[in-house]
């Protein structure tokens, strides 16, 4: 029976491309694997794919009586629907260990890095694995990707020196720019609805008992939001209530500015203006140096429902 | 703040033994580590441990404020009282993936393997740090335990692998003969409490919401239990009430004739026998070839209480 390798639901570049980087290692060790993705690919990933010629993994959104290895994620917030109907075979990740639990012994990699291929870069290096040029340069971007080139404060030097590597590896003479070129198709929000845009990278979570959805969206200029910022607000009111969450918010994320700006729709919003020391100005707040949702939003807002 | 490396409640020899490896290896890499224990040191782990000259890990079990590298086991029930308290900075394991969560990123080392100390072997290799002669003798002790020298089926080709690497390094020859000498101790059971030898390696799980603890006493001959099983089966009946558990049982397993009696004290026994589609008489059952709690008792038991 195959392994599918699987990131998480609303998959990000990291989700996408560690599931293929991962699967490609699986067979070359003779674990027969398939990658697969829980939904849409986003524009980033798309451009990431073509650069070096991948097609996206199968769409795959029911794993009952399947054998998982599961990529970018721990908790069950962001696992297929029927995952207790299929056996965990491992965990690859980079986040903050999830409620996911198994009723089989695993393989678990989960390191405090910047990004989930960094740790597939490692179970490479373990198994003796030749990573191929392709695969080195979908990897090498989703660090880039999760790391917003080496700004966010989840990035380490290991994510760095791996970079390095693959962008040996991969013939990339310069990856920041390659990087950016990334970001700036990120950053093409023209004409895209305000739900998409909330979805786009979006991550619910349990927070002691109330539920809290959080999206993201990194750009290159934040002005770009000037015409849809009120239309993102209403949206988030709407999707709170449609999803019956406590919180909505979405991070509007400046990566040259180096801050986000948090749209937060609330139905109690001060847990976050407790959270994070600030006030809220119609249900808007910059915060500064603020690039991480995993390492600057979620510690602090979590612990804040408690 | 120095990190405490900590193994399971009631501990084994695997969990003391991780301990002082892990320990070791984290002040090797600049990390401050003490090793820590949750509870008195068995006869075998003692023996381990005067074999090879280390005193036992400080008692600790509390760990508000505290760091801990957690070794040996990923669940709540297994963890220090006020473990919500404390900052969970890795785990290394080889059990199922437990119910533990943290609030930031870690690191975690788990895999389908027999013992514990065979990941902190791959991450001394990982880490390019070398195992001190006496370090290493305590390790290839403990994966000798939980392997039951290489008998269980939790057994695999790397944990025998590791245990030969580990000898050269300790210099010890016929670490099968240290093997048996050490099950020996473990086999003394004369003059010890009933309560004492229940509790000795003993486990609790939560069930689908049903609460069941398993012991398990590894010998070379069953033969040495006949003068106390009815008293065994008694307290064991005892502590179910005490401890308010759906079932509680006890694995005699004999490591020679590779098999388990199992005494069962259970408000519902016919989950029990369902789950191994066995009668039991009296209380009691032989399952042959079961030799390890982990593979062949907690996946078939659990499914039973779903
Ligand atoms: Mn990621
Ligand atoms: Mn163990």
């Amino acid at each position: 029976m195959a392994i599918y390798t699987c990131g998480h639901t609303t998959p990000d570049s990291d989700s996408i491309c560690s599931a293929i980087s991962l699967a490609y290692l699986l067979n070359k060790i003779g674990r027969e694997a398939t990658p697969a993705r829980q939904g849409e690919v986003n524009p980033e990933t798309q451009f990431i794919l073509d650069r070096f010629g991948f097609t996206a993994p199968e769409l795959k959104t029911s794993f009952a009586g399947e054998e998982i290895f599961i990529t970018d994620y721990s908790d069950r917030g962001q696992a297929p629907k029927d995952i207790d109907e299929a056996t965990i075979v491992g965990i690859v990740d980079h986040h903050k260990l999830g409620d996911l639990t198994t009723s089989a012994p695993l393989e678990c990699w989960i390191r405090p890095v910047g990004c989930t291929n960094t740790i597939v870069k490692e179970m490479y290096d373990y198994h003796k694995v030749e990573i191929p040029k392709e695969i080195a340069g979908i990897m090498m971007c989703a660090i880039l990707s999760d790391t917003v080139i080496f700004k966010s404060p989840t990035c380490t030097d290991l994510d760095i020196k791996v970079v390095r590597e693959l962008a040996q590896i991969a013939g990339i003479e310069d990856f920041g720019a390659l990087g950016m070129e990334m970001f700036k198709v990120k950053s093409a929000v023209e004409g895209v609805p305000v739900r998409e845009l909330i979805l786009r990278d979006y991550k619910p979570f349990d927070m002691h008992g109330s539920k809290v959805g959080i999206g993201q969206l990194e750009v290159v200029d934040l002005t770009i939001f000037d015409a849809v910022k009120d239309e993102l607000q209403a949206d988030l009111d709407k999707l709170r209530e449609e999803e019956g969450l406590h919180t909505a918010a979405l991070l509007l994320t400046d990566i040259m500015k180096e801050g986000s700006e948090v749209l937060v729709s609330s139905s109690d919003a001060s847990i976050f203006e407790k959270a994070f020391d600030k006030k809220l100005e119609n249900g808007k707040v910059w915060i500064d140096g603020c690039l991480s949702r995993k390492k600057q939003i979620i510690p602090f807002l979590e612990p804040a429902f408690a």
